[in-house]
């Protein structure tokens, strides 16, 4: 195994800005309520003020603080691997990179954004930062980041993972963080799903709805989305930027870029600057693969409409890709990608065809996870073993047509709280989830009417 | 936190072999049976040949071979950081470097040794290696690089941690290790415990029994040890060499060197470049301090004598600081320091007053580990929060005494999966525990009756 390591200084001072290079405008969030464009005094009780002016923001490039780029260093700039085992194991022409993300002290890619969100936060003065987590990566990165900068981290973590990975709470309160099962009793939205259904196993979008509403009921108290919006996205750029300095260091260049998809900062993080070369005509003929869950197909069988990101409806309305904010995946272990939405800005390009969209079951991903993990040494989380599962099929695909492709995909986070799932695997345990079509068409048929003049 | 990274160049060529300059020779081995020294001969059946020449070896340095630094490439050079942040929250005057042996695949300092061990077995045409583990980090390392280099691995797990850790059994699983709980029943030294305790809790010297036994019983089969043994400590000195260049890129060199012991190893590993400098008169005044826990307090409270290193009498005798081989440590969740014994080297070094040693209870320790988490981000092993807590306090001391001091402690391995003991924890429910002086006397009262000519 090969690695390609940048000195801190090499350590990106900006962050890509995809906004202004999109083949079209992206159609504005609307207000909940009104369904008017959303305005940033609309959100000014959920988020802090430099991180709405990046969320619409025209420039290209956006400064990272001195104060981020500090607690960035612990991990960053993070490794880029060439998994030449891998491709040995797989007897393939090709060239197989990883961009290694589980390095931060959380294990995943998630402090990229949770760092500058808490310091935005920290910087205006705000006490508490409430938020939703699935599986746990990101409120673990959110409550890491907190413990950081000083600022309390409430986290509605969904009740099914609550239970099942009593350790990602432990490790978000280690590092301070409060942690409640959702849906809880803390909230309206809370107690509404519980009086409706007292054993809810929770969704992300339940969760969603529990931090808003924690968040818009304190003045002291703001929100922070782990993912979907742009300002988390592009926080996450970080990760291509320095992925294409180091592919220069090894001269290449991608011909496939592979990520997984849950909300879609992962993947827009490590191939949004290398679309930015196709999108600038600076470069031709690179492919953009999304991989998905098949339990939750958000790009490859959603519609493309408004819908809200959480199940109560209180958060912005935005367009993308969406299984409709009350469809609820079925339990993969794969919790960071069960969100039926997708980012905004991911949602155009694909709908554009810039990025092309690939579903895979569980039993194939733990297939190449372990056999990752026997060439390579590194256990990969099931999220990006999703990643992983496309660049072995774009590798065999080399092999079958018998010539040499350059494969870049991400690690986004490391397995080690995810064992009891590959003890299933390994034990022949683990179910495959096909979503029969009438539960999606039953789910998109609750999309939010919104009036033909805004979109 | 300011990190000091070195680039593969820099990774070292050679281990660093302590015997020639030790203050005084070392004691050999004897022969369980005959209590006369081992020879090569005796050991052959259990390990293969470089690994013995190793043993034994009077050179100063012993070449790594480049199969070997192909894949310490994974993760090594490992990093160096200072600890700003915990210096900041201790406010002392104090320096605090840590080397971070976290990244490895299986997250310790195990590897080191166990690459080197499965490559020396792989070129000899054994087929497969057993070993012993508590807590799992050595046995995940020995599986990791059996499954880079085509060896079987077949691991004998304390079954107090095989129940309670079945996480540490999937990763060991997951790189196609084969795990039983010792002790079992498929060695006479297993079913005769059994035979007298069915529900024993097991011990790391009666997973070492097993795990001897069962190479001893196949021709194709050699046995892995993870510490004490002078092969594998010296495995372990690229940690140590490492650190020192890195210090010297921060201008700096340590003025106390802080470890934990189990069996040595990594205690070893992380200091005795540096111990070298005091030997050879290149550096005075350099103190090193050794943190034990108090369950298993083998350098503060032990004897200093020939033992066994394992229970049923099966191994070399060793000469050691020692608790007794039968001796029993109480549960604590730092299963990697819970060994009767410690490696001969270290044991020397402490008895001519070269190395100090201070023992430490769970709580003081996992205290320092929530504080060190909540400043610098990463959640540290119980292991290594002992050395952790010994830096606290020599940054206390020095905080007391208004000197400078620089302080270098080994972080030789995340808590991922420790969280369980973290929770413990969290939620006020984790024992101390000090061991009655009459259990410490009764278990060296069963040391073995070596006649004086060989001592």
């Amino acid at each position: 195994m090969k690695k390609y390591l940048l000195s801190e200084d090499d350590m990106p001072t900006q962050w890509y800005n995809i906004l202004p290079d999109l083949p079209k405008p992206l159609l504005p969030p609307l207000h909940p309520v009104t369904h008017e464009p959303i305005t940033a005094a609309d959100l000014q009780p959920l988020l802090p003020d430099e991180v709405i002016a990046q969320e619409f923001s025209p420039q290209r490039w956006i400064d990272i603080p001195d104060e981020v780029r500090d607690v960035y260093r612990i991990w960053r700039p993070s490794p880029l691997y060439r998994a030449d085992r891998l491709e040995k194991a797989l007897d393939t022409p090709a060239k197989i990179y990883f961009k290694y993300e589980a390095v931060s002290p959380a294990g995943s890619h998630k402090p990229n954004t949770a760092v500058p969100q808490v310091f935005y936060n920290a910087r205006q003065g705000v006490r508490r930062v409430t938020t939703e987590t699935g599986a746990g990566q990101w409120g673990s990165a959110l409550s890491f980041a907190g413990s950081l900068f000083g600022v309390e981290v409430t986290v509605y973590m969904v009740k099914a993972s609550f239970q099942q990975k009593p350790h990602r709470r432990s490790l978000m309160e280690t590092w301070g963080g409060e942690v409640f099962a959702s849906p809880s009793t803390r909230t309206q939205a809370g107690r509404d799903i519980l009086a409706r259904d007292p054993g809810s196993p929770g969704s992300l979008g339940i969760a969603i709805s529990e931090a808003v509403e924690d968040a818009l009921a304190h003045d002291d108290t703001k929100f922070a989305l782990g993912s979907a919006m742009n300002h988390v996205v592009l926080h996450q750029t970080v990760i291509g930027l320095e992925a294409k300095r180091q592919l220069e260091m090894a001269g290449d260049y991608p011909d496939v870029v592979i990520g997984c998809v849950g909300g879609g900062s992962n993947y827009s993080g490590l191939t949004f600057p290398f679309l930015a070369d196709t999108l600038t005509g600076a470069r031709s003929g690179t492919r953009f693969v999304a991989a998905e869950p098949a339990a939750c197909p958000t790009l490859t069988r959603g519609r493309y409409a408004y819908d809200y990101p959480d199940t109560a409806g209180l958060g912005p309305l935005l367009h993308m890709k969406t299984m409709g904010h009350g469809f609820m995946p079925p339990p993969i272990h794969a919790g960071g990608l069960r969100f039926h939405g997708d980012a905004p800005t991911l949602c155009l390009l694909h709908d554009e065809g810039l990025v092309e969209a690939v579903a895979y079951n569980q039993n194939e991903v733990f297939t190449e996870a372990v056999r990752f993990a026997r060439a390579e040494g590194f256990v990969m989380a099931p999220e990006s073993s999703h990643a992983l599962r496309g660049a072995v099929a774009e590798a065999l695909a080399a092999k079958e047509a018998g010539e040499a492709r350059t494969i870049l995909f991400g690690f986004s986070g490391h397995g080690h709280f995810d064992m009891g799932a590959f003890d299933s695997f390994l034990a022949g345990r683990l179910e495959d989830y096909e979503v029969p079509q009438d539960q999606v068409d039953a789910s998109l048929a609750e999309l939010p009417k919104i009036p033909a003049r805004t979109v």
